[in-house]
């Protein structure tokens, strides 16, 4: 049944019969969470062994690990990342349990010290910024909160529209860069293709102290098959803009949030110069948490294989959301979306300006959604349209109650919003 | 033997006589390490039982720790911290392994976004900091990054002299702070009387956002006797100056330095400040962590008297040290120093031009000691006269043959330099 086909009696009996279906649901006092990207308990489980007896407190470099020193990292840990991401161990730097921080403070860095060789941003004048949207909520507050005028551009099923964003970039100096998730993009779970990371590498920008925060949060969170992405730093020296990505990636999602592993990497150049701030801010990080981890996964191939455990948890919870979507919208107009092969989100599309009613209806009837326009800059989706499903957190058997109002309220505000235009 | 009054005779046999001891010294090929305060070995096998398999990851508060959330810190840490301090639990952020971190992103914070409700340092012109010296080298480099004219003010055997404190700060209102350590000050073991807290709190400031950086990093570090440290919160808050004090304190030289827990402190309105900035910087610090600290030493209680037998281990130390300098020095109008009752290190006063020297020599016979002006903004002490001594890393046979090796080369020094003056 296609909404957008029906006339007013039609939608005012369906607006009815979805009324006393969302009224039976409120009665019965939901309380669900889908609103961030959190484990399940089930799957933080699957690291309990990380919480055993460290048995070596010696890094292989012979350093004693308790104590100070090794600002960059264990160098079996940067070699370990290394191996995981196809990165060079010698452009890895491991910082604390969070990526997020590495990246607030590579932006504050940038904001008083400058990227190597210019001028600090915080003295350049006006600022602006590149944020293919639907994104994530916390990228986008660090760029509000240093002053960046933040600027929108859509995604494609292959990331960012590279037109727009080579079009925006090679005219204006003042912006200064661009916010990517290139595998399975929170919330849509969008991988870059290869000719998109090459283009990234090799567009033309106006400023020259472009930068590319390259967070690779999902990097290894494959759940159906295994998606590809392209060599960002081989894409940056091939254009000629070898200092321009940062990459970012941490353990956060694949042992414990808040007690992994994160790290950063760029070029040797870059890397000189964040370890000169460094140096200043700490006498290193937590050396025995990377032994844990060493220990509790002790190959990347070890830690590939504890993916497959987890990919297992949130599979069937993946395959849910896919099966309820598919079931309730395909056909009515009402709602489109893209089937994710990873990472940790749903994100759909509801007619426009329905996605604040939907994610409000579902709230009064108890069940919390990620806030709608969370996904936007500024919390603002122009079109109120986005709707970030996190589906991991909640047993299956919750999720499946909270997959069932949503999809009611879904439809409930898209009707609404249909009566509403044919009676104007 | 009082080397000024010694005649150009006796000082060339006496420096003869140490030149031939030196050079046994050097001949031994030593290869010591008293350059900075790392505990040694023995001393963090105490902790090793934080090491162990970590029994619960459930706070009191119900929170998974394993889980994201919790920026502020486990309340049972905070309230862990404040019975330990003597804080309010609800002043406390617990932050992670490191309090130089947080003591440089507050700075950064400060820079980009001013003290609550002031504009931000980065745009007030011209800033000038307060550095007692000698200190700690790594507070000055905070300052000389951000950019800071440092303007050092003596010490006294009761903390800063607080005549040129006062009469600075009440002038200039570009002077924005003082960095403290105000329980057996980095390096000489000075420990602030009542009455210096009382005048930090009290004194007018020209500048209306003046914070004192109150770096209370030896804290519960006693070893002979417990000194008492006057409350700076209540000094600032009598004084009409609440906002004034940033508290930072942390276990990274009670259980393992760099995995260790920190905290900073500050009044409700800083801390509602400083957490704003907090929530875009990170998700949380790590949780496990503190679970682990709350597991291997569970109260204050069990701290206090782990910090009891680390005393153990550094007080035969720090009295090898006091008996070798008052052997050598005594008398001798060469070397004046203060014994400290606490913390982790001394501190020794050459005559005026020695003390890079003395070090030289010193490394050059393989013992390598702080750099001669470390412990001054940019590492540049007016009379190069001050040297620190960390005692806390090597074995005690070690230290033994290291401190015989520094009084010959601070003799050596001291009787060249004299040599010198007599001649010229």
């Amino acid at each position: 049944m296609n909404y957008l086909e029906l006339g007013i009696g039609e939608l005012e009996a369906e607006k009815s019969n979805l009324e006393k279906l969302y009224a039976k649901y409120k009665a019965m006092g939901l309380k669900l969470d889908m609103s961030r990207g959190k484990p399940a308990s089930s799957q933080l489980d699957l690291s309990n062994g990380s919480l055993e007896t460290l048995r070596t407190t010696r890094s292989v470099s012979g350093t004693d690990a308790r104590n100070y020193g090794i600002l960059d990292g264990l160098p079996e840990m940067r070699a370990y990342f290394g191996e995981l991401l196809g990165l060079d161990p010698e452009t890895i730097v491991v910082g604390g349990n969070s990526s997020l921080n590495l990246m607030f403070d590579m932006m504050a860095q940038l904001m008083l010290f400058g990227p190597a060789g210019y001028e600090p941003w915080g003295r350049q004048g006006r600022l602006k910024w590149l944020c293919p949207a639907p994104g994530y909520d916390r990228h986008f507050a660090i760029t509000e909160k240093f002053g960046f005028e933040m600027i929108i551009v859509p995604m494609t099923p292959t990331g960012p529209d590279m037109n727009i964003v080579e079009s925006l970039a090679k005219d204006d100096p003042e912006i200064k860069g661009i916010w990517c998730v290139p595998l399975y993009s929170n919330p849509q779970g969008i991988c870059y293709s290869d000719e998109t990371v090459r283009r990234l590498g090799a567009m033309k920008t106006a400023a020259p102290d472009f930068r590319i925060f390259w967070d690779n949060a999902y990097g290894v969170h494959h759940i159906v098959g295994e998606k590809h992405l392209a060599d960002i730093f081989a894409a940056c020296k091939a254009g000629g803009n070898a200092n321009r990505p940062y990459y970012f990636f941490s353990t956060s999602k694949i042992t414990f949030p808040g007690a992994g592993v994160s790290i950063m990497a760029m070029t040797p150049e870059e890397r000189t110069w964040a370890l000169k701030r460094m140096t200043i801010q700490t006498i290193g990080h937590d050396k025995l948490n990377q032994l844990r981890l060493l220990q509790f996964l002790p190959t990347p191939a070890d830690l590939r294989n504890h993916m497959k455990k987890l990919a297992g948890e949130i599979a069937p919870k993946f395959d849910l959301v896919r099966k309820k979507l598919s079931e309730a919208f395909e056909g009515t107009g009402l709602l489109s979306w893209q089937v994710p092969e990873g990472g940790y989100f749903y994100a759909v599309d509801t007619l426009d300006g329905c996605a604040k009613r939907t994610v409000a209806l579902a709230a009064d009837a108890g069940v919390k959604m990620t806030g709608a326009g969370a996904t936007f800059p500024l919390k603002h989706d122009p079109r109120d349209r986005n709707i970030r499903i996190a589906p991991t957190y909640p047993p299956v058997a919750e999720l499946d109650q909270a997959m069932d109002l949503f999809v009611i309220c879904a439809k409930l505000a898209g009707v609404e919003k249909l009566l509403a235009e044919k009676k104007n």
